[in-house]
């Protein structure tokens, strides 16, 4: 089986730990069975593992969440990176044309798809299984998971399935996100919800995707990435296929895209420095501060503070927090690199009357680690190395370092910068 | 008229805003007529020159407090600074031998001793001129303010008075914070609060003072500062007066020393950065922080982030503030001086493996001003100047600086900083 993972659009629902650069799936706010904090992203590879299906996965992601990626998951995945953010169709049209003319995958073997921010116990990776067993068995061009739904949702589409057969569903038709009557009368009639999970053979969607683009080759695929029409593969592929199964899945499944159902999964109350006193609720802090948070007679809050902003929301409430966020423009403060992470600590709007920009960061770069050369044109730098030792090469000099070296990297300077032990260094931008 | 504003302690009931540096009634919180802020400390002084008594006034503080008094008020009045917190009776006693002895005031001239953080309408300052003018007219050697009372408060005390004449009531005692239904009974008998503002002639307290310390001399008062009893001037001479009248106050009195009773005085929901969408109930927010605060569904919260830390409080739970957050020992992050700003934007909790100490702070110092020769003996340190210019002198040496200049000072050196422009400056403390 192959797997192609989704790794969706970054959003601001998870505000402000979620950023363009740190997507929701990489916060790690949950935690693994030893009580160690893990990701969504990290989460999901553990139960591939231990649903034995991680040996073939690709991760279809944005350029953007390249690091992240690499960081999280080291070299257990293949990365097929888009050039920019095309809806899933696209998405998984380039992920199975890397399959079939980069990893030369037999067109008649399966691929599952499935998203990467999904919550769900390890039957759901086990469901993958049994819908690639379905595939196999022709019981349907397109293989479905049905998701059985606990409540009537006006926020998911439907699956209507006609009597099963060996535990597989055909699939009569779809509703989208109905209104309350509607969805109760759907679970009436057992209907189920559509997780965005899909198995089919790589020859089918490449058969779909040669319809558009003939020739079949990744590179070109790549490049003409840009001229793809930006729309779903519940659109282009689901809603025209004429054979559809469906494999249920009747278990824990959650999108933790808000603070409020993704603090129904955080373990205890207060992640990072933080008291909760005196609660009427059941509140939760995350705080990626260095200053504590005091949650005070309060009643079923999430507190989040990072280095981009404060959020203190009532549960119920955070699902609108997008719109209200959507409007901050400042740039992300947090940032994650393969050579380390490098940290705004202070920055222009809280200095008065200084003219120009101004940023100070901390930088920190593991022992081992180097920066790879590279030029900011943007502003003249100060380093000043609080701790640690290392490398720098500016231009074709090289200059050892250690705590209390000062260096003056002139605006479009190209340096470098190699750690032999951990590195601590504030990078004061110049105003200019 | 002689006035005495007794400058109390610091506390933590307005944490994160208040710590030992920065006390309660130096917060510019409130606003004053053109909508500008203003600290209560400024309140006070702006309704004291409304109702024309404020030509005489001593502020008597602690001597942590004597760089955010000069900061706030300038040279509108004389500061005796008080070597250690004795309680009010040592403070007032000071007060007043300096009076006596430094600026020779006649011992038959009227003293008003009142607290630096009340909250009241400007009727209060003109009662303190009807209570000078009871002393004149010898209605008692000690008169009072009673606050007419519009609740039955179990925080207070009660003055007992008889029937008035000409305004001025007669004391016949006391009741110290009753019990809700002695309480009720008391605003039946016509009660008023103890509002700690007291009128005496100057002779009067140097005769008590007399008797403990009978020199008389303001220098030696003040070298014996710390052999004083701690013992309050309710206690010490309220208690011990056979001669007291009152003089009642009819109108807003409030003791802003709880985020719940501050926040009624509140302007507008936000101050800082911040937004407050969907609320539900009544919301404050003051940001002093430069990253944004969203505050959504929430109700009746008080919203206070500053670089000491972050405090989400229910309106009525912020009056136990107090016990949670005195285990708190990290020192202030936020600091003013003579000289400037320093805000430590940066340190060591926040950057695992690095042995010992480390901070960075941002130096703010206005054109013109200076630090005065000083030496850090704590650690090395390393400034980088952001922008600005002005003359650094090190040991003898001159160094003039500007945007980009980085400069090292060893260990314990003397150093010390002229501002010509605006400066900037990032102070790294190495880790030794």
């Amino acid at each position: 089986m192959h797997i192609i993972l989704l790794s969706g659009g970054s959003g601001k629902r998870l505000w402000p730990l979620s950023n363009e650069i740190r997507s929701k799936q990489f916060l790690k706010v949950l935690k693994n069975d030893a009580g160690e904090p893990e990701s969504m992203v990290q989460r999901v590879f553990r139960q591939l593992h231990a649903a034995g299906i991680d040996t073939h996965v690709v991760v279809a992601a944005g350029r953007s969440q390249e690091q992240s990626l690499r960081i999280q998951l080291g070299g257990s995945a293949d990365l097929v990176l888009e050039p920019d953010r095309r809806d899933t169709f696209p998405a998984i049209a380039l992920s199975c044309t890397y399959l079939a003319d980069v990893k030369k995958v037999p067109l008649d073997e399966v691929v599952v798809v499935l998203p990467v921010d999904v919550f769900a116990d390890l039957e759901y990776f086990t469901t993958l299984l049994r819908m690639e067993q379905a595939v196999l068995d022709n019981a349907a061009d397109l293989v479905l998971m049905g998701i059985a739904p606990d409540h009537p949702s006006e926020k998911f589409g439907y699956i209507l399935p006609t009597a099963q057969r060996d535990g597989v569903y055909p699939v009569r038709g779809f509703v989208e996100k109905p209104d309350a009557v509607r969805a109760a009368g759907l679970l009436a009639e057992g209907a189920f919800w559509n997780g965005g999970v899909f198995a089919f053979r790589l020859g089918y969607l490449m058969a779909i995707v040669a319809k558009q683009r003939p020739d079949g080759d990744f590179a070109t695929l790549l490049a003409q990435y840009g001229t793809l029409r930006k729309i779903s593969f519940d659109y282009e592929v689901v809603e025209k296929a004429t054979s559809i199964a469906m494999v249920p899945y009747r278990g824990r499944w959650k999108d933790l895209g808000t603070w409020n159902t993704l603090a129904s999964e955080l373990g205890s109350g207060c992640l990072g420095k933080g008291l909760i006193a005196e609660p009427t609720g059941d509140n939760h802090i995350i705080n990626e501060l260095d200053i504590p948070i005091v949650a005070l007679g309060t009643r079923d809050l999430v507190i989040v503070a990072s280095p981009d902003g404060i959020l203190v929301s009532d549960r119920e409430h955070s699902t609108t927090l997008k719109k209200h966020v959507d409007t901050f423009t400042a740039p992300p403060r947090y940032e994650e690199f393969l050579w380390g992470t490098a940290r705004v600590i202070d920055s222009l709007p809280a200095v008065e009357k200084v003219p120009g920009t101004f940023s100070t960061r901390r930088l920190n770069i593991p022992a081992g680690r180097a920066t790879g050369a590279l030029v900011d044109a943007k502003a003249g730098l100060v380093w000043v190395v609080v701790s640690g030792t290392g490398l720098l090469t500016m231009d074709s000099k090289e200059v050892p370092i250690q705590s209390g070296t000062t260096v003056s990297i002139a605006k479009g300077q190209a340096h470098a910068l190699v750690a032999h032990t951990d590195l601590v260094v504030l990078e004061v931008q110049l105003p200019g």
